[in-house]
């Protein structure tokens, strides 16, 4: 497995930088995380588009053009050879000589394969929410200080992610956007939160008898809804069952599998329109 | 100037870890920072334990035991040859094989001159407030977005450094702590902050004619006090001119260096008791 860094390959044992970096220094750096299917990148413009406007957000100059670092994402596609991937694209705050100012930004690219959880996409998966509201909330940073600080909170409570609230305004999960279902809406939160590639694809669906809707709920409207569920790149939509241990609606999930059906229809379509990168 | 990666030494150039570890994936790590008077650290004991209570609140077990630590600390001082210098330890998440899920954490110490800017010591400093709450405030975490982010607009106000306030309570500086000093005392803000190891030896200070308190106080407080002085290893106490563009106090500072001096006096008392790594 190669990594890219600054748009040079390395095997995955000399993928190294300094400790001098500002991600170590200070865990300052943004970054964002698309999939290729049959190694073809899933909404490249769309991510690449959050990534520069991260970068901008957090004043770290992207060291290299976007033609750059779309060849340089191809090369990686090309030299690893696995078809179904996440690719994560990493800018930090540079090598700082006093540990503190920001410096040249580092550009790293990894790749490594993934596959839809198939058990979560059907099965659905089970929550518990946290009151935290993210710093730079619209910004794709590096910082995930709470959520892997909770994952033995999360384990503990026999969940597989967090949901996170303030002050019982429901937010986001720490990779994950989420929905609740009502009689008549499909509902997501609108402040306060990064808001996904995935979630804006969805919010673009037509779902017969339901009109789909950004706006802000709290955590009661979570455990009377209909239907859950959290989207994301690496899930297109997951149904959730449960939450805080309470059941979410009847178990059928029959939005949220339309809408994962939907998903899966776009990214088929756009697929078709991008160009094979590897023949 | 040597690195200590893992309590092995390294060059300078050497001195690299694994695009994978969490620290560069996810911003996970805690660090200390304590700092050297002619080759011997200062207040040494009290920045071990606070190192191991932020690992211990991270849930990162320190792969090394505490007698290894400081033998890799004076190690570092030996080998490097440095007298009066600032001393880094970060503890990150590790390399992580999916960089989520925590691994073994990788210990970094590095070392760098330090001596108290002295022009600050005498002049102060100018701050601008902003509107933030650290997350996780008790925990020397490696959280510096919101402080690098705003480089820009620090300098751009002519100031020195940020002040964070929550909805119009002062918190702290990013790398300090901060004080008021009033008709009768002086005060320091108790809540959702770092409590530094410089301001808890402040808080044993005797200054005549003033109680030393710890109490959440306002915005509008500080524009009004007698002086203000902020606090921290590479600062002891430094004299806050103006807050805002707003000068505080005559401009005289005589209680801030009074606490400078007697901070010195201590940290002298102190220097005396620990042995001679370097002789």
């Amino acid at each position: 497995m190669y990594v890219s860094i600054n748009n040079q390959l390395f095997s995955q044992e000399e993928a190294n930088i300094s400790v001098s970096d500002l991600s170590v220094q200070r865990g300052y750096g943004i970054f964002d995380f698309l999939k290729t299917i049959n190694y073809k990148p899933v909404f490249l413009e769309d991510y690449l588009n959050r990534f520069y406007h991260s970068a901008k957000e957090m004043h770290l100059p992207v060291p290299f053009s976007r033609t750059e670092l779309q060849e340089a994402i191809e090369g990686l596609i090309d030299k690893n050879n696995i078809p179904n991937s996440g690719i994560k694209i990493i800018l930090t705050g540079g090598y700082s000589e006093d540990g503190y100012t920001m410096s040249k930004p580092n550009l790293v690219i990894v790749q490594s394969p993934l596959e839809i959880n198939e058990h979560y996409a059907g099965n659905g998966v089970s929550l518990v929410t946290y009151n935290h509201q993210r710093q730079i909330p619209h910004v794709k940073t590096i910082d995930y200080l709470q959520a892997i600080r909770l994952q033995l909170f999360v384990k503990e409570r026999g969940a597989e992610d967090l949901l996170y609230h303030q002050n019982g305004f429901i937010r986001e999960c720490p990779r994950a956007n989420f929905f609740i279902v009502t009689e008549k809406e499909i509902v997501t939160p609108n402040s306060e939160i990064l808001k996904g590639i995935t979630r804006s694809k969805i919010l673009s669906l037509k779902i017969d008898g339901y009109t789909i809707v950004e706006r802000d709920f709290k955590l009661e409207d979570v455990y009377k809804a209909k239907e859950a569920f959290i989207s994301s790149s690496t899930k297109n939509a997951f149904p959730v069952y449960q939450v805080d241990g309470k059941q979410i609606g009847d178990g059928q999930n029959k939005i949220a599998k339309l809408v994962n059906g939907q998903l899966l229809e776009l990214i088929k379509l756009n697929q078709e329109q991008v160009a094979d990168i590897k023949v």
